[in-house]
């Protein structure tokens, strides 16, 4: 019933406005939760600093220990399912011509951060990465309240690449956070979701076909990009309908989604018809 | 016109449930705040993570920076000024067998954590310390938000003893954690308050009226404590009076001081009432 040739999605961005896109890859997710209990309940600094671990030092102890200062995640077995970045995929990833200095202008940062031996527009899509989305604990309001806190909290997610298994990685994840703290505190560590990573190659008929669709719609050679984001569903049409999966996203940066005033490129809207109309002649011609 | 022969405050804690406890010393302190500051926004953890800095896992670090693993502290200079504990001191810490057990038991933790080379009792209130007060960024609420955020910021205490000053601790702090930041992070430093440390001498005739007074009113023999919180307005009337501070408190750990259903025990109402009123008579016998 669900029998298909191919699975055609516009839900990723262009590499730049004007410049005709192949997305072949999406990163996986694994979502943590880490809580420590120090403590039984809030105390007094006073009267309790200096004698009971502070779960929350203990809990920054336990994230500065998660990435080294080569910028490699410390967690066991992390890479042991990673597959290494093609040559032709290294050569693809140059000729986009990222630049560092433009995005650093655009955050407003002094330098960019990440895993040694990787350019940036590698490690936004290609390499798994460690991210603390929020942490909290003791008084978070204004001004100074002198208490020694009884929990802290982080959520923790890695951003994971082919052919890294969330699950095993939130199982690798929590064994290392707990036998890196101290006994003086409780480690609670919850898997609060993730989603598998896929690349599709790039020498399958349906990539090809949308790659040559969209460069006669856009007037231009197309580029090929790895997202460095999650669309779960794509797994799951990859893996249950046994079809390639071509991403022709047609968005910008500029189109601010899922934030106020959200709105979509008119000429991308034209080009888009353009483009998936040639896709259709050229993939029947297979 | 501010012209007394004596100061008596009952703020601090007895040693323990019926034991008459004179306090001779507080603790000072330095309340600081970090703020640091990566992307000028929050970014989707997807998109951006691997390439810039995170300030969550940024702070982290500087904070597991800030304590070595044998429990000191840091900062260049920290130790320069700490007054040792004398002999006769330790000898009086030594008399309140504390029971690290028992304390273990109380707060429901496997272990106590502090400075090497110190008993408990010696950390809690003869010694200076670091403490986390309080810490946030990101997302804080519940469940999951793949966001690599903009800013993460904490609020770090530090418990002093004679002759440190929380003025000198603050710059040196701020410097320090100034230069464990990468390039990649901004970071703010504020001093958000501070108060002088103090220890009274054993020797003073208030001090040791007020001794023989508790200890008439309970029927024991006093002991002589250091508090390990602070009381800024002590060092204030001590300096300003130039009189003698004497600290009868009567609380006890058990009162969740600063924490939900906070009490106070009426045998310790009673029992003050009668300390202050045999320290009013003794007193004047000089």
């Amino acid at each position: 019933m669900l029998k298909c040739d191919s699975v055609l999605i516009s839900d990723t961005s262009l590499y730049a406005s004007g410049v005709p896109t192949i997305n072949y890859g999406l990163r996986g997710l694994c979502y943590m939760e880490v809580k420590l209990t120090g403590p039984n309940r809030d105390l007094h600094s006073g009267s309790f600093g200096g004698g009971v671990a502070n779960p929350i030092n203990e809990l920054a102890k336990i994230i500065s220990k998660l990435v080294d200062k080569n910028g490699k995640i410390t967690i066991p077995n992390f890479y042991k399912n990673v597959k290494k970045l093609s040559a032709k995929e290294r050569e693809n990833y140059k000729k986009l011509r990222f630049s560092d200095r433009q995005l650093e202008k655009e955050l407003d940062v002094k330098e960019l951060q990440g895993e040694n031996g990787y350019t940036t527009i590698e490690r936004l899509s290609g390499r798994p990465t460690l991210d603390c989305n929020g942490i909290y604990g003791g008084f978070t309001e204004e001004g100074a309240k002198t208490v020694l806190p009884s929990k802290a909290t982080a959520k923790i997610s890695m951003r994971l690449v082919p052919d890294q298994n969330p699950k095993i990685i939130a199982k690798e994840f929590a064994k290392h956070v707990k036998s890196l703290a101290p006994r003086s505190v409780k480690v609670e560590v919850k898997d609060l979701h993730g989603g598998l990573p896929i690349v599709m190659s790039l020498d399958d008929y349906a990539i090809k076909a949308a790659a040559k669709s969209v460069s006669k719609a856009f007037g231009k050679k197309t580029v090929y990009t790895r997202e460095g984001g999650s669309i779960p569903i794509v797994v799951d049409f990859a893996n249950q309908l046994k079809a390639p999966v071509v991403l022709m996203g047609l968005g910008l940066d500029t189109d601010n989604i899922h934030s106020p005033n959200e709105h979509f490129d008119l000429k991308s809207f034209e080009l888009g018809i353009l483009s998936s109309a040639y896709f259709l002649k050229e993939f029947s011609k297979q």
